[in-house]
């Protein structure tokens, strides 16, 4: 026989903003894969896996519309106030992250697909630490918000600007092949967008780590974040000239 | 002395909604600005534009964050049900489309100023008609929502496909464009930013249409979206090979 003892039936609040938090984390679990995943599939050129990563991408964007119904759903029947009105939103908003994160490791594992059938182009390690330091940025900012630790999510906020001085290494590096012979142009090209999707990446990690903040504190991180992305001002040289 | 009757102190429920629309109309119409103003700086070679573009951005950022203060009082107060809860929660939604959009404009705007000290390459007709198109679907899109009307939401949505065809054959020409002759690299790397950054700032007014749509009859745009943006899978060889 179902037991259907009110505790079992009626779930509590408590219960509601815990499985919210976990979407949120799976959510985010899957976000960091395909980061992961579409760097895997660039550094080892393996197209199947890249292929993985595009198809794996609608469960992103169903699992953002599933927050949104739950958030919806927990608007409507708890009427939360003050900081569970705050985290509510938040949890919103970065599934919205979230699922433009997938956007960016689809657009990448598509891109590596095509690098995998041209020459080689120097080395990934550029593109290797890149991967890692975003992968972790985001799992420490999606752990911050289910520990509700807004120190650990200032730490990210801090830690993005390493992220943006390897981009532009990245970004000057694939300009000079470029300069060097026109056959590596297609790759370079390829490369440099991957290289800013990862660095976007980045900047929706640090966006998240925002919004832990503001959800925790209730303040605003309003500083200007150190941002040291240069490369939109970046002029390279043919060599020789 | 003050006018205190209660009718002009208790503001209306539904002159909060139509106050919520007023902020995200002022909004989009200034990230229509920005992506506008973008756009003529690149084409004018207008570097004093280009740094007010870079400037005003800030108040994207501030409006934002507005919005979400106004929704959050909005939730905590009205406890506003169905229809409504899902018009607040789209607003919030449009709101981080339309940071994001700000965002890629003040990108185009420092990588026009870059541009604007290269020697020319060919003409920016690709670049102002996709600008156009852009301004018209971010456009289209607001007035859908203010409108409530989700069949001109639709119209956006299904008005993405020839965004992209213009990107595609931009990204074409300024592979060949490098190809040519190394010196064009890093004006035609910057421009291809640019065009990825308009192709972007498209899917950001066609999600803000599936918002729409959403918010007005409370039904997803299910259809998987004609996406016709193949460059990330463009190989472009060196001419003689």
């Amino acid at each position: 026989m179902p037991n259907t003892s009110p505790q079992h039936i009626v779930r509590s609040y408590d219960d509601d903003l815990k499985r919210l938090l976990e979407m949120i984390s799976r959510m985010g679990g899957l976000a960091e894969r395909q980061v992961a995943d579409s760097a895997q599939a660039l550094m080892r050129r393996d197209t199947e896996l890249a292929a993985d990563v595009v198809q794996r991408d609608a469960a992103l964007d169903e699992m953002e519309r599933e927050v949104e119904a739950f958030c919806v759903r927990l608007l409507a029947l708890r009427q939360p106030m003050a900081q569970d009105l705050r985290l509510i939103i938040a949890c919103m908003k970065i599934s919205q992250d979230l699922e433009r994160i997938g956007d960016y490791a689809r657009n990448g594992a598509k891109r590596a697909i095509v690098v995998s059938q041209q020459p080689s182009l120097g080395s990934f390690n550029g593109f290797a630490r890149m991967a890692e330091m975003v992968q972790e940025n985001l799992k420490d900012a999606i752990d911050a918000l289910v520990e509700g630790d807004a120190a650990k999510a200032d730490a990210v906020w801090a830690a993005d600007a390493p992220i943006d001085g390897i981009y532009n290494g990245i970004f000057r590096e694939m300009l000079t092949f470029m300069m060097e012979d026109p056959r590596n142009i297609t790759s370079a090209t390829h490369l440099l967008f991957i290289a800013k999707n990862m660095e976007r990446i980045g900047d929706h990690a640090t966006n998240i780590a925002e919004r832990v903040h503001f959800a925790v504190l209730g303040k605003m991180l309003t500083e200007e974040r150190p941002k040291a992305d240069v490369s939109a001002s970046a002029v390279v040289r043919p060599p020789g000239e």
